[in-house]
């Protein structure tokens, strides 16, 4: 990590479940392949499923990887982080995933990952949704999700860097 | 608060926003209420709109209420607290307010309500819901939000007591 | 608790070691007992030891206790809870200990009420000594650990008073 | 930070004041200098003073800090972090840079490095002391507040490097 770099260091989010089919870790993948090609710092709670192949795919092209992990150990978080703290604080971390990055990519995710959703948007930082939660906006005042819903990994790293732009 | 009442002690959290109408202010009113006659302690994160109006019903009730409160003082906590605790975590506070709970009930409210909802959905804690957020749940593998969908408050208390006891 | 009593509540801290020998449990017993006497809310860490004796203490002269738990669930709290937050945060809930009081009384205990001490005195909270840490206080320019070091429960009920008029 | 380092990657913590006098920041350098040389990575709380300095020090030498952040916003932390993490926990952060520490350094510091010498001691991660805080320890049944106290930076790196490769 050059000086360059953390001048103007870029934190992206990914957020999804512990455990996920093998079409979603290929998209997963992607995704944190894409992160770290732009440049971009990987956030994520740092452990399996969409975690994991998601820092799997940013160390493939050498990208950073930060986990902030749930337990009292480093000992079950994956493989593939570059860094990682741990928070002792169980699921109250993915406060700490959220506030941690400028913009979040959802892939697919149980409830843990709607917590995060939800909290995201409570703090006004835009979510990226690609086949996650879908909510029914009609019925809540019009209020969606995600700031954008996308159709690949490709797409999703599009929209959050118009998105980042854009908020800053 | 007599012994009696300690040795089998019921919590039941009451979620919802900050702000809410007239007419969301009566129905948080009659949950808080409702829970006071059952004898209860009611915990809520302390601040106002829904929480307050909960707390107002409870308190007129000479319920117990407990106030989770996200900022470093109590001065912003409602004034219907029989109990608050100073958390100084912010919204992460939200967690302690859903694991603090054997039940909730959620009126209304926003993104910080939902990320309560999704908690408590991950941590097997039962929800019912009143006026609050809808979700569609055939696009997510048929995952709701609530374990219960309630059109008002005598409903919820009555869904709250048969939950818990098939819980236990 | 009547409204009466909520709207001046008095928060008093109780920190200590979850196991203690029969003189400390003695001592701890005595200080919940001075504080429920006095009207005060005992605040604590809701496990045993210490904490479970000053709540015992608290609740032979019907006074409230508020425990905040270190686990995910009530079941290792002490019995002599008037009420519990659950928090899930380990250690990291000593914090809120620490906040929820506006002074504090340490009777023994090592290196977690020492913690707690010092995030006390961090901020701006006074503490009382009762057989407590011992700081050797020549050797760090001055900075003692309490706000009052005391030889009595008596004494320490007697300190906290004075404290709470004087930093009110 | 290539794989191999990542393997074998080991977390040591600085902690100390947010301010310090032109000699402590002069330790508190050569402190995360010594620690980049070893290519360990530099857990801190992210602040200035002796957090500042202590990456200063480590980025000079081209080694990775970890900065876990107090506040909501990454903008209040020191310029030489290369990874870093928003909490908006205040003080219990604190309890996040203890627990991501495989052993720590503390180098003079007031109540709030107290706070985290304790609950390292709480936790078993040894501290090695360097102009901290002093405790008689004849008044404690023994216990002290460090596993070693130093002298100088190049004691207080020997002593982590030896008590990291007994405690493994």
């Amino acid at each position: 990590m050059e000086a360059e770099r953390l001048a103007g260091a870029v934190y992206v989010g990914v957020i999804g479940g512990r455990r996920c089919s093998g079409e979603i870790a290929e998209l997963a993948f992607q995704v944190g392949s894409g992160i770290a090609e732009r440049g971009w710092i990987l956030v994520c709670g740092g452990m399996g499923g969409v975690m994991e192949q998601a820092c799997r795919g940013a160390r493939s092209r050498n990208g950073v990887t930060l986990g902030i992990l749930p337990g009292n150990s480093r000992d079950r978080g994956n493989s593939y982080l570059s860094c990682s703290v741990v928070t002792g604080l169980g699921e109250a971390r993915n406060v700490l995933v959220v506030k941690s990055s400028q913009a979040i990519i959802a892939v697919d995710g149980s409830y843990g990952t709607l917590s995060e959703i939800a909290l995201a948007n409570a703090a006004g930082i835009p979510v990226v949704g690609l086949r996650s939660w879908h909510l029914d906006a009609a019925q809540n005042d019009g209020q969606g999700l995600f700031t954008r819903e996308v159709h690949s990994p490709t797409e999703a790293i599009e929209a959050v860097r118009s998105l980042i732009f854009v908020s800053k």
